[in-house]
């Protein structure tokens, strides 16, 4: 425990600001990002001067730009500019990269294909969470709000984010640091800012994003993890009832890892199950080691 | 047709631009707006200086804040602002009024409730239009995309516009300035920038905007003139089967008024039928006199 864990003070806001690489604190007012959340961001852990899994995060920035027809240019700048700012972070740190379309050049939604794409740069403190949210796992609720069923936007990480926005609006309660979100349908997507794992009779299964979500870098870590450890781990259409029938919920980002979930509304789970428990020890190294990815 | 017209050089740049009634031209990096879409916006036509529909703007716009929790204390400055900019813009202008839930205090999607709005304002001049669309009405195209179904967003003028931009960039002929699009479940909803209408049996419907759509002010107008002139027009659930039988489809917008459609896809449906030119007479006085409003 640190000093600044001890005070609890971590920022909330960056220490590093940068746009298109220049270190300016401010885009135009006609960026396409402000009017209709036209982009795509990456949130990405940097560990011991190291940015975690930088090349699938890399992977689905450029996929995002591609399905939305964002012009990037090449990528190569920003991984340059992602690993040189986690090198140059005292400890460890989150960055945030956001690219939008760029400024508009005319009126309205229509993009005219000559935009040049606006990229931000936000370097913030790790934040300080509690050690038992990963250790004993979390709380977690259902939020309200159904997402839209949109197969266009699933699984990139785009930046119309009202729906997470409204869900997390649903409650402030600080002991329940997320909520589970259902389709308009009613299958299950994920978090309003993770992935969500079910274990079902030793199956780990989680969600499909074929309607939803966002395809994020743990989740396919997990996958990846347990398929090499012999875990039976698929992605499936799941639903409330598969979450009531659960023995096991665990949540993913590339922030957290993995937290258990402790329990979903009114239901206890328990303690964390043991594929989930399996699943910690298997991704440990490659949390606080990058170059393991 | 004055010499802007002529030229056909009518700029797509703001002569106008305001940043919470200051002139500046860029907004923080940490904007909610840039990064969510988290906002709402209102786009407002101009004409002899004077703003179109000013309250009914008003209105959407307070609503669209309510909904989303986004904290723009009084909103008579921005009444005052746009009837100062239509007042001063040289003949007829495009007012675009943007309002997000303000600078990021924190990390992540959560808004503390502390946030200040941001206003932008930008003020366009009237753009050139071909004056056949409006009078022998325009082609449109059934968009591939379809929207997620959300009733927490729908109606309201909020900034979560991708869908609308995917469906815009699926084709770029100029000869079809607009498309239609249906739900994820294949509800008809709207254009990507304006509202539908079909005539059936002499009845006017448009689409129930319980799941998606903006709830639009020449929507709202027109539905109001038709009552009023004994016009029978009802709001409803409507499919491909209804666009497919509809006698008579137009399209509204604040901007734009009523343009009859002429052709769906590889449908013709002809001249503008009876009871579009009906409400086109009904609606024309109140698009050049404010006043009348």
């Amino acid at each position: 425990v640190n000093a600044t864990r001890r005070s609890g003070a971590v920022s909330s806001q960056p220490d590093v600001i940068l746009v298109d690489g220049r270190a300016e604190r401010s885009v135009s007012v006609l960026d396409r990002g402000l009017h209709f959340g036209d982009g795509v961001f990456e949130t990405i852990a940097c560990r011991f001067g190291r940015p975690r899994f930088l090349s699938l995060h890399m992977e689905r920035l450029a996929l995002g730009c591609a399905r939305l027809g964002i012009i990037a240019g090449t990528l190569e700048d920003v991984r340059d500019e992602v690993s040189q700012l986690a090198r140059e972070s005292a400890d460890h740190a989150i960055l945030k990269i956001l690219l939008t379309r760029g400024t508009a050049l005319v009126r309205g939604y229509g993009a005219t294909g000559q935009e040049k794409a606006t990229r931000v740069t936000l370097r913030y403190a790790w934040p300080h969470e509690d050690p038992a949210w990963s250790q004993e796992g979390v709380r977690v609720r259902t939020a309200a709000l159904r997402l839209g069923e949109n197969p266009a936007l699933a699984g990139i990480k785009h930046c119309n984010r009202l729906e997470q926005i409204l869900a997390r609006a649903e409650s402030t309660d600080p002991d329940i640091p997320e909520a589970l979100m259902f389709s308009h349908s009613g299958k299950l997507i994920s978090g309003t800012m993770s992935n969500v794992f079910l274990v079902e009779e030793a199956q780990l299964r989680t969600p499909r994003l074929d309607v939803g979500g966002v395809s994020g870098v743990m989740r396919r870590v997990v996958l990846r993890e347990a398929g090499r450890a012999g875990v039976d781990a698929r992605e499936c259409d799941l639903h409330a009832d598969d979450l009531h029938r659960a023995s096991e919920v665990f949540l993913t980002n590339a922030r957290i890892g993995i937290w258990p979930v402790r329990s979903v509304d009114e239901r206890a789970l328990g303690a964390p199950g043991p594929i989930t428990r399996h699943l910690q020890r298997l991704v440990a190294p490659l949390l606080e080691e990058p170059a393991h990815e």
